[in-house]
């Protein structure tokens, strides 16, 4: 059962909102044991199981509600739906001894993900750095966690996916692109690491979301209605608009937005022969596949660079700490608003969910019940 | 003698403006060898000449004209006071087989970068990929001209270098980073190549610059006053105010364009040992030296990836003809504006120029001929 009920603050986002909203809070062993156990059911074998759980549960620790388990009926569906394979077989098809190519065999992004990286990891540990394009995956949860699986390497680690599309190019009203994420992880000495994870958008789709429950409006600039005409209709996607890149409009730079979108596409897509584009498969069972896709399932690409091959580790991480410490330091415009470096709200989150517990709304809790029901499993 | 006059129009530009202002034309040879002979005037050999004069001037050829040859009195201010060396010893000073670590010996950025984009190359025929992080150098021109150095190899180029602080963070008043821009090059089959090449601010300096000569205002999300405040004010950045970094404000994802921003200075400088951050040197001769600096010069940071060391680069070629096709006629919102493919201008404006000629305002032709006079040169 769950912990204790407590009215959900938005205090970790920008927009504007005053609502209320039942919660319930759980362990992360709770969610752990609950979603290991749905993996299982769904056939994935007990070592598949828990890197796929400790790979989704990531988004619910560091705060990012939307990729987590609130996900987990979605991943169900597509199961049901038989676009994922959950006895997959993994395999590298192509390599060099800095890059591989792995196709994921429809399975998991969850598990699919991590493989991949830990050969990225591999390689970099052989030859410096160690970069893996995959295709034939599904949604691999947020970028930042696989990202983050270099650090304790000493490396730098990266990942990026391609998505669905929901993004309309700047000039175009046409959606083309997914949100499609980069996280880049760095280490540091004293201080915590860096850790950016972003989708190439302005607002990411779990941002609208929360509007969308709230049946609040979204600011100007990040959505565009079915014409490519501004709005601030949170619901503007059930409509045939589409978010907008990184940048809002031309003026203030959406072409790099929208180029950065598209490097994710290519490298997660076009070099493995993952489907890009408009043509990526959408995350809700749902949405029909899209007709001629030129390659197989999602697409990701994932990094690693051994820090030691540029300059000794520690030497780095002391410079990191500098800069981190600079950063932070920098003068802030209010007094009660210091500068952040990437990963320090994520981190705070951390600390938070794993001592206080994993706040839940009451619809994703109704939501995973359905799960538990489906495979007459009881619900924590 | 220049070939004709002409007013200058600013189509280039999304910022309103119906100045008129007086340009004379220059053919890219003549151009190329007023700059090389200065270049050798400077002290540089005949192919460090050549090479920087190629770089420097594909600049004006792709239409960034804040970064062509209207910088070059910039880098002759520079040699005067000592902060170039232009018969720089550059060398490995650590080297794995996919990494390397290059001292630019404070030479030209424009020399050191192709040398270290080279070796980038080198090893990617190696072993698929190769990552060259460089200390001790100074402005490298644009970003794209090295990125493209690797399409002819059947490779997938990048180029980033950080720059002297004018960007505050997210929350910040204080100026931390410097316009740090990104390239990326992709090759294509038929179509021309993918070439990304844009600074990780809303705006580019180069951009501002133009305002500035016209006495115009900036749109709002472009740059913030001393106290953190938004202006429109063009001349702001000699009042303590700062650009803002790609994104505008929180609400709209600057913390996304900090975080990139913040990724090239830490790949180019902290990785090689070069300044970072608010110690980067700054580019006008005239403003002091940082103190404290923690690295050497400015950093830069060079990739090239083997396409076949993902898949056959004739297979990759075919998929990113039909990306860029696909995404070329993706429904545009105006009928008239098309959706452009990242590259695009800079290559009508390439093929435009080198017939035409390359226009220069009367303030850098100006600038020009005093550069001829200081080295006792004919201005062409």
């Amino acid at each position: 059962m769950p912990n204790a009920y407590l009215p959900l603050t938005c205090q970790h986002f920008t927009v504007a909102c005053s609502f209320t909203n039942m919660i319930q809070i759980f362990t992360y062993q709770q969610l752990f044991d609950f979603t290991n156990a749905i993996f299982q059911k769904m056939g994935c074998s007990s070592v598949h199981a828990q890197t796929a759980t400790t790979a989704l549960l990531s988004a619910d620790i560091r705060g990012i509600d939307s990729h987590g388990v609130a996900r987990l009926s979605g991943y169900v569906r597509l199961w049901q739906a038989q676009r994922i394979n959950t006895s997959p077989n993994i395999r590298i098809v192509h390599e060099t001894p800095s890059t591989a190519v792995v196709d994921g065999d429809a399975g998991l992004g969850l598990v699919v993900a991590p493989f991949a990286m830990n050969i990225a990891i591999q390689k970099s540990q052989t030859v410096g750095t160690g970069w893996v394009s995959v295709k034939n995956s599904n949604h691999f949860g947020i970028a930042g966690y696989h990202a983050m699986l270099a650090l304790q390497h000493d490396m730098i680690g990266m990942a990026m996916t391609n998505a669905s599309a929901l993004v309309a190019p700047t000039f175009s009203k046409e959606r083309m692109l997914g949100t499609n994420p980069i996280a880049v992880a760095i280490p540091a000495g004293k201080q915590p690491p860096f850790v950016a994870d972003f989708a190439t958008t302005t607002a990411a789709n779990g941002k609208l979301e929360i509007l969308q429950r709230q049946n609040a409006q979204t600011p100007l600039g990040w959505v565009q209605d079915e014409n490519g005409n501004s709005t601030t209709d949170a619901h503007i996607l059930k409509k045939q608009g589409a978010l907008l890149p990184l940048g809002s409009d031309k003026e203030h730079g959406s072409h790099k937005g929208y180029a950065l979108g598209s490097i994710v596409d290519i490298f997660s897509a076009v070099l493995s022969g993952a489907s890009y584009g408009p043509w990526a498969p959408p995350f809700p069972a749902y949405v029909p596949m899209p007709v001629n896709m030129p390659g197989e399932g999602l697409g990701h690409f994932l990094g690693a660079m051994r820090i030691d091959a540029f300059r000794p580790a520690d030497e780095f991480k002391q410079h990191m700490d500098n800069w981190i410490e600079r950063f932070r330091n920098a003068t802030p415009i209010n007094e009660h608003e210091k500068v952040l470096i990437p990963g320090d709200p994520e981190r705070k989150m951390e600390t938070d969910r794993l001592t206080k517990g994993i706040p839940l709304v009451d619809s994703v809790v109704a939501d995973l019940a359905l799960v538990a029901q489906t495979f007459d499993v009881d619900f924590i």
